[in-house]
């Protein structure tokens, strides 16, 4: 197998796996802070076990303009103090995969800039891979849904077609 | 059948049909606007379909203190013209129901009141009862991806057991 390909209800239970064990640890954020454009859906799912607001940040690895990919992430969307006041609170990141963890770092290091609060990161996979960026000291919990190869990921939710998505995903399973 | 259980599929199935439609009409916006909660999902299906960068605001109709519906709703993350310019944008607006229409007639309002941008929107799903709000009528396009009867919605992403939910749902479609 090449490629990964996860369905909608995989992505839910490891979710819904990982929630619980989060609560059962005596963790609970004030807000969960998704990364977007991948941190939305993982997000929006986390809100249902751990019951907290959603706010959202969006980062952008390509030029709209240009279509390449850029050294430094876009910021699409961000927040301030003026928007939100997420001083001390504690804020649990969450994003869909830690790939080279750059993205990650780069945002953990812009968000401590504008707040000081208790960071913690949620990613729904985590690749087994050789990282160029650092999660930062001041990162309290890193929570991983699930560890997974290096290998490309297909994930439901850019399913051109859903039926045929769905197919090759119980193909992996099997 | 008292209540409706939506899978994954289905919806992305509904999104997929209809941004063909959307496409198909010669509309194409700058952007999508994800409301928040309930738009996070939707909105990530749809650019897999409409490739726009996401931008969200979140409002929710509960106070998070006192846990009561309010009756105007609370602004949890919102936008201006300093975090992201809309102005002169053709702006997709993305929720996942439209009910009494109330949140939405709020959203446009204010949208409106901060950006001259000619605004469509996009729901999964119109419950077919007595609207108390109206579209304003500066929408340009209202797009529905699935009129449906006035019935409690259980989406996916809700489930606290998605393996339950689905069964659920597969009998629904019986």
């Amino acid at each position: 197998m090449e490629k990964y390909y996860f369905s909608y209800r995989e992505i839910h239970e490891i979710i819904q796996q990982k929630a619980k064990e989060i609560i059962s640890s005596g963790y609970m954020p004030d807000y969960l802070l998704a990364i977007g454009g991948g941190g939305y859906i993982p997000a929006r799912i986390l809100r249902t076990f751990i019951h907290r607001p959603i706010v959202t940040v969006s980062l952008s690895r390509y030029d709209d303009i240009t279509g390449k990919t850029v050294s430094i992430p876009i910021k699409q969307q961000w927040i301030d103090k003026i928007s939100i006041d997420l001083t001390d609170k504690k804020v649990l990141l969450v994003d869909e995969v830690d790939d080279c963890r750059t993205t990650l770092e780069y945002c953990v290091n812009e968000l401590l800039k504008t707040y000081d609060m208790e960071l913690s990161i949620f990613v729904l996979h985590n690749k087994l891979k050789e990282k160029h960026g650092k999660i930062p000291d001041a990162v309290k919990h890193m929570f991983i849904g699930k560890e997974i190869e290096n290998k490309w990921i297909n994930y439901p939710w850019d399913a051109l077609d859903i039926t045929a998505h769905e197919l090759l995903s119980e193909r992996n399973n099997d």
